[in-house]
């Protein structure tokens, strides 16, 4: 297999300055994707980093390269970078990055697919120098996860704004529930199955608390609907549950 | 104040035996909640950790006692408690507490509620040495903290079990989503405001993803109704946020 020596790395924005960062070990640059100054043909991998809808033009405007080029996107097909002659191929690391945060990579999964086998065998071994957990997933399995991230991350993390709210609101800190939720995260991701370990008034049946937070939900109809929604789907699952056993 | 000695609790849930552990320091007896076998009335405090609707009666099988006497439920009122001369409170402990698993008790954080004040600084002298943070609350705030409990750690357990049945259903363990959840209950939980770094298809607009995802979750129609509103939520809050800056 080719030995990689030079990544050039498409993109200004979170996603590209960290993999700047943790591809540390290559002779590794970071190109400004409006200009695409500096970028090497002859790389031995060309990573684009940008936004979805930008990726298709960038490509465009590297033109013919010897170079692997793979995109870092969850949800956009291998195949925005088919060319004739191209390798490519998609190097998604699977992970909310921010700019101030240090971040361990060893431990964020990278979801790798290639156009042809061995581009797939070269992308996956990048990976494997930055992370210990890699994995080959196709464009259908990329959406698949990163649509359960959109429940597990982006939905979860408006659900702790509302929480933040209600305590703020009564002058309460938002860190009394720091130790309550790692916990449940724990529990949850230490589980087959989180739907077994739910707890709360829902899964419960108690009736008399929930009408008590809806009283207390006055004032919010959309903070109402939404508690009522996710408890019947809490007692639905419940049930479908109880059914299996 | 009076030196606290001994302690008897009353419960066999998983409350009371953490909290039968925490308490070690003290003569600590943990009493069968049917029998109250053994139960010393001339005990210092007698802790009833029993479910919310059994409290009254263990309360009224107690019957005559020295004993300071409180219960451990975040949504039972103080006013249970309540009998001439007797001296009650409150003594919540907020955690998702669980048989098997170990816990570090310095870091959970208990309200307490006394209905003189002597009986309120002997609680939380008590629960001061288990706890790094002991709060005063009303059962007014213990109600609200409980509300936000509900949305930030129910709510969150069952996003989390929809998701691994995404994943599971393609064959795609739930682990690979672990170091993406941490990441973003970290964040989540360092900020003023999750709202501020909310992430994903709905803050940015993203109409084409969220209409692929619809189409995913087809033959599911409560998960398809769970998303829409949740994800028309998250719109409505940065719409909020957006006008107030």
């Amino acid at each position: 297999m080719k030995v990689i020596k030079k990544i050039d790395i498409i993109g200004r924005g979170n996603v590209a300055t960290h993999l700047y960062r943790a591809l540390g070990n290559y002779d590794v640059t970071l190109i400004n994707p409006h200009t695409l100054d500096g970028l090497d043909r002859n790389a031995d991998i060309i990573l684009i980093s940008v936004t979805d809808r930008a990726i298709k033009e960038v490509s465009d405007k590297i033109g013919d390269t010897s170079a692997i080029v793979a995109h870092t996107s969850g949800t956009t097909p291998i195949q925005v970078l088919s060319k004739p002659g191209q390798k490519y191929g998609v190097f998604y690391p699977l992970q909310t990055f921010s700019k101030e945060v240090d971040i361990d990579y060893t431990r964020i999964p990278f979801f790798i697919e290639g156009a042809d086998e061995e581009t797939e065998k070269v992308l996956k071994q990048v990976a494997a120098q930055v992370s210990q957990t890699v994995y080959t997933a196709d464009s259908e399995k990329r959406k698949i996860i990163h649509m359960a991230s959109v429940f597990a991350c982006n939905f979860i993390n408006h659900l702790l704004g509302i929480s933040n709210e209600i305590l703020s609101k009564n002058s309460i800190p938002f860190s009394v529930l720091a130790p309550l939720i790692n916990e449940t995260i724990k529990k949850a991701v230490n589980t087959d199955n989180p739907h077994s370990v739910q707890t709360g008034p829902a899964v419960r049946g108690d009736e008399k608390i929930i009408s008590s937070h809806m009283d207390m939900l006055e004032g919010h109809p959309d903070y109402q609907k939404l508690y009522m929604m996710l408890s019947d789907s809490i007692k639905q699952t419940r049930d479908k549950l109880k059914k299996r056993n």
